[in-house]
């Protein structure tokens, strides 16, 4: 990938003398930062922009790194094919017209993928914006040079986008309004080669990148992907677009990208330590939150202090750290004792803490700095929201000291910025300057508090974990139906396998009389259920085929008769004892094509159908990674013990879900199972009606 | 009011010529822009700004119709008594150290009540930055003087705050921005006298007012606010400070408000067609798009055209339209006809239309005006958001033809730009000039555009009702019990009460033997419920009082002589029909402090409990307003027939809540009611347990 990003020399075809072509831009972008070798390739031109042009690739007469082609895409092939004989490593295609636009574009990219695989040269793109690298003033892109006029601002954030906006007028936008910099900007396109998984590899490797911000459309290698996402040191950020069933649609005509279920990318993206954001610029400010305080484990607690100027705000505030899983610090004594020295008397000192009587009595200086030191060495406080006011004048008091004090502390700290455009932009720029992310809107600098909280949690709760996947050795003749079988299995025998791979199932029992029903009972106890398992039935209960609240021998008796009247002689009856709980679970197995085997976990009953709500984990997976999810449903405080029952045994739980994993890890034959519900019984959970489905 | 607002003659009592303090400010801002008389009041000086200064109020010589009273709070109360003595009929009192400041401040306030009450002098404020107008350069306030270096810029906003901050720095932020011109500013402070709800009402009427946004920490007069919002033609946002825990504490410290519980608030707001709105540039950025789209009923279906010149910002829009209760447009025929006479012949043309091969195609001039005004005449499109992007050049395309076609279609239109500091914020003020709100965040464009549909959609379902309360009459003993009985009354009482009221409750019968037990049961047919009426014991099920499913008559029996022991001898035994249903609602009535009778709706169960998804609504309401909020709950999907149960009848249940309102409006002694749960059975909920508590 070095090539890629510290090519020596660099081909660039398809370039042009025309100012208004992509072709002329891409030279003019190289002449202002890149000092390797350049070399046009145009055969209608001897020289552009004072550079010696060649009619051709084979014509150039050293050794090229890099080749960059901007040329209509029906040449591309024969470019590349070309770049390749040349010896060139390593291709950006950044002209369009490829899978994007039809059968025929499709075609092209699929001569691309073959010319890959038979040659090895790799290929960047096609329909991309290259390569931006900030630190080194590098634009390999047609990107318009007006972005020169405003400066490329390194920094030490990495953007890998599929899209070419973000990486061309975003670009722009955020340059110019100098809220950040950035260390490298990379525009993937329809990744027919390398693609975001790999440009991940680079970017955690890379020493001038600190955090990772990414926007994709799909995820070509899905598992890959998660693996480095949860072993990798940098916090990463991402932006999945396609998330909502017409946003899908618009992905998969894009970049021809196939977005998969949202609910399972957000869990994977979860699971591995990664940040979910749902807006560019929101992207851009959670991403430089996080590179500036990265895996900041010591304020997973997220108990804030608020030092405002502005009661209002302060309000506001603390709303949204309730709304955002945070909290308000409960400052310390000594904290309070240090703020009533500078408070008038009759002000209480409390948090949010009101500086503004304090502002007026003392000046900023004294009024800011004495709240800062004083939270800084404050045992209760994790981290800090500043408001800031520069209107009509820049801030006019030196934080430095004081955010150091912070920064030694490990409290991470955020500003939010009123004022007017000019001043408060130079403030800005001041007090980032200072490693404090500023942000314009409160709900944004909760957004960016929160992901660096999220992240913090994430590393001390679950970390950089890389569970093995443990086999599951079945009885032989049940490996041999999961091997062959086919369809789906009755809930019987779905159970039994269960119990095999050590998940609790219900006591039940399959019966062929009235008299074994009975004795079946007799040994589980009172009350019981009757099922009648028809094949092909999966709607048992609406079909008349179960009978609850046995709670008599002549109860199940009749019970029993009746069904036998019901079912076909091939079918089974189910003696099953009735558990008996308030909360149900669910539990299920999905093969997702993005991220292979997934075990789905939710609260039983309306809460997962209607509100969607269950995680999903990425097999194989741990306890610790189970106990972290199930954390994360919304109802998670039916799992606490609610309305007075006992709490759900949650590690016992995690280990039903882990072994699932397993199961299906084990048994490539299982496509599909549903364990619906769960009873919890005594804190446990049990499987109550469950069923397998085979290839 | 009028004379707050257009007063002819101005006394600032504390005036000053020192321009570090606030009292010059005051004089300062009316020497900018006021032409009326100002009369400065200090006894220490002659002249102050060329303005001759009077030692004291009764020296002025002409009358007086505002005074601006900015002077230590202990002296607030006199200044206000010599003014009422000259026979000044309002003061807006800037000055602070009043109730926020603790008991000393408190009684000083109070001493302002008892002057308003004596005198009938209105006093606006005290702790509060007083008044701005735009349209007239008004300021009176001691407002930083900075703030001219901006100007003021005239709109069709008008702002009502709890909270100096908003009206003052925020302001200036908003002007130096350019991103909106405002009408008035009313910063409110602690509303001894004048507060939110007269304001409002004058704002209502105020001609040069077109929407109207609020910041506030509490409601002083819950109901008649609610009800001038109902019947407001203009639209109103309200920002509520205080809604999280630690948020009211600080708002009872800040503006000594007391903030009601947030659910009740959100629901009255909904009820009244309020948008709420989470933070403060969303305020006016919402309040903006309202004032341009007001009660856009034509556009309540939300269904959307996304104009962009970028595939992956247009995926990204489409997401946000699905989050937000909106949905992509089926563009009809002639629109992908007259898209398609753009397009190259490889692009499909879908929504979100991505222009940019049609703008490099044929131009930005035709590209999005062919697009608008395809859309403008489609019937399948509710309304547009259009992506721009000025980066290195403002917008060179003109797009007034398109837009007014738009805006004669009524078709609201919203703009999302991208670009460089500079252009983008000239090409921002060239078209909010042609009347369409530009936003910089996705985020805050979906948050506009769900404002504009949801107002929509409340003025066309639901509208400027006013219902009336229809008063129940109950049997004599009800009625007396009603008024003057104390606690809990049981749940057979309970039914009882609601079943005169016409609410449909489950068949019971008090028993007083097996005998009588097995006979009732017969009368409403097995299986039924036996249930033990302990007083004092809340619940039921725990003390085993509760015996469902019994099926049989020696069941019964059975557990007739069972309950029988178990109670006392005061206590009655109840017989119920089991009614069978899946699906769970409950109901109650509150007596909110700031609303008055409040009936809260939900579904039973963990969905209620664990997720407080729950409205309510203030009575009294009708059956339109009961359905509109039941339409609120985010489970409401569950009444749409779930599981393939038969959907609620609606209605129904709407008649049912208005009635509980009737009742609790009738008999101010019940003091709260539960019914907890109405079993849906065949569509119809049935109230099967209920208690009523009186004073």
């Amino acid at each position: 990938m070095n090539r890629f990003f510290d090519p020596k020399s660099i081909a660039v075809i398809g370039a042009s003398p025309d100012p208004m072509k992509g072709g002329h831009s891409i030279l003019f972008n190289l002449l202002q930062g890149y000092r390797g070798t350049i070399y046009p390739v145009n055969p209608k031109y001897d020289k552009i922009l004072d550079l010696s042009c060649y009619p051709s690739i084979s014509d150039i007469p050293g050794p090229v790194d890099l080749a960059i082609v901007f040329v209509p895409a029906k040449q591309v092939p024969s470019i590349v094919r070309a770049c390749a004989q040349k010896g060139i490593p390593g291709v950006i295609v950044e002209s369009g017209g490829f899978a994007e636009t039809g059968d025929e574009g499709l075609a092209l990219q699929q001569q691309l993928v073959d010319i890959v695989r038979t040659t090895g040269i790799r290929i960047w793109g096609p329909n991309c914006m290259g390569l931006v690298d900030a630190r080194r003033n590098y634009v390999f892109s047609f990107l318009t040079p007006s972005v020169w006029n405003f400066g490329l601002t390194p920094g030490t954030v990495s953007l890998v986008v599929q899209s070419g906006m973000l990486a061309g007028g975003f670009l722009i936008d955020i340059m110019s309004h100098g809220r950040m910099g950035i260390s490298k900007a990379l525009s993937i396109g329809n990744k027919v080669d390398v693609n975001e998984t790999e440009l991940l590899e680079y970017l955690i490797q890379d020493p001038e990148t600190e955090a990772i911000g990414m926007y994709l459309e799909s995820i070509v290698d899905g598992r890959r992907f998660l693996e480095l996402c949860a072993a990798s040191p940098k916090p990463i950020a991402v932006l999945k677009g396609g998330k909502s069933r017409g946003g899908a649609r618009a992905a998969l005509s894009h970049t021809a990208s196939m977005a998969g279920d949202h609910a399972v990318v957000r869990s994977g993206l979860l699971q591995a330590g990664v940040v979910e954001v749902d807006d560019f610029r929101q992207l851009l400010d959670v991403s430089r939150g996080l590179s500036m305080f990265p895996n900041a484990s010591k304020a997973s607690r997220g108990r804030t202090a608020i030092l405002t100027f502005s009661g209002g705000a302060g309000i506001v505030s603390a709303d949204f750290l309730e709304a955002n899983g945070l909290e308000l610090a409960e400052l310390s004594d000594a904290t309070v004792e240090a703020l009533r020295r500078i408070f008038p008397e009759w002000m209480p000192v409390a948090n949010p803490v009101d500086l503004w009587p304090a502002v007026e009595r003392n000046g900023g200086q004294i009024a800011y700095e004495t709240a800062m030191m004083a939270v800084a060495g404050d045992p209760n406080v994790d981290m800090v929201l500043l408001h800031l006011y520069s209107g009509g004048f820049a801030l006019n008091f030196d934080m430095k000291r004081a955010i150091d004090a912070l920064h030694r502390a490990k409290k991470p700290i955020f500003a939010w910025l009123l004022g007017d455009r000019d001043h408060a932009q130079q403030s800005l720029q001041e007090i980032q300057a200072l490693g404090v992310p500023v942000l314009r809107e409160l709900q944004r600098a909760a957004d960016v508090m929160k992901a660096v909280v999220e992240r913090g949690r994430w590393v001390s709760q679950v970390g950089y974990r890389k569970p093995d996947a443990t086999f599951i050795e079945l009885p032989k003749h049940m490996a041999g139906l999961l091997g062959n079988g086919r369809g789906m299995l009755d809930e019987h025998l779905s159970k039994q396998i269960l119990a095999e791979a050590g998940i609790p199932v219900v006591k039940e029992q399959a019966v062929n009389s009235a008299e074994e029903a009975v004795r079946a009972a007799r040994s589980f106890g009172y009350p019981v259920v009757l099922k009648g398992l028809m094949r092909h039935v999966l709607h048992k209960s609406e079909q008349g085929l179960v009978r609850m609240h046995l709670r008599t021998e002549p109860e199940l008796r009749a019970a029993f008769e009746e069904m036998a009247g019901r079912i076909d002689n091939q079918d089974t009856i189910v003696v099953q004892q009735q558990v008996e709980g308030r909360t149900e679970l669910i539990a299920g197995i999905v093969r997702d094509p993005q991220f292979g085997v997934c075990v789905m976990a939710g609260m039983g009953g309306v809460l997962t159908e209607v509100l969607n709500d269950k995680v999903f984990l990425v097999a194989p997976f741990d306890e610790v990674q189970a106990r972290y999810m199930l954390g994360r449903l919304r109802s998670r405080k039916i799992l606490e013990g609610f309305r007075g029952e006992q709490p759900l045994d949650v590690n016992g739980f995690a280990r039903i879900l882990v072994r699932m994993g397993h199961l299906a890890l084990s048994y490539p034959g299982i496509q599909e199972m549903d364990v619906n519900p769960f009873i919890v019984k005594d804190g446990q959970a049990i499987a109550v009606d469950a069923n397998i489905v085979l290839k």
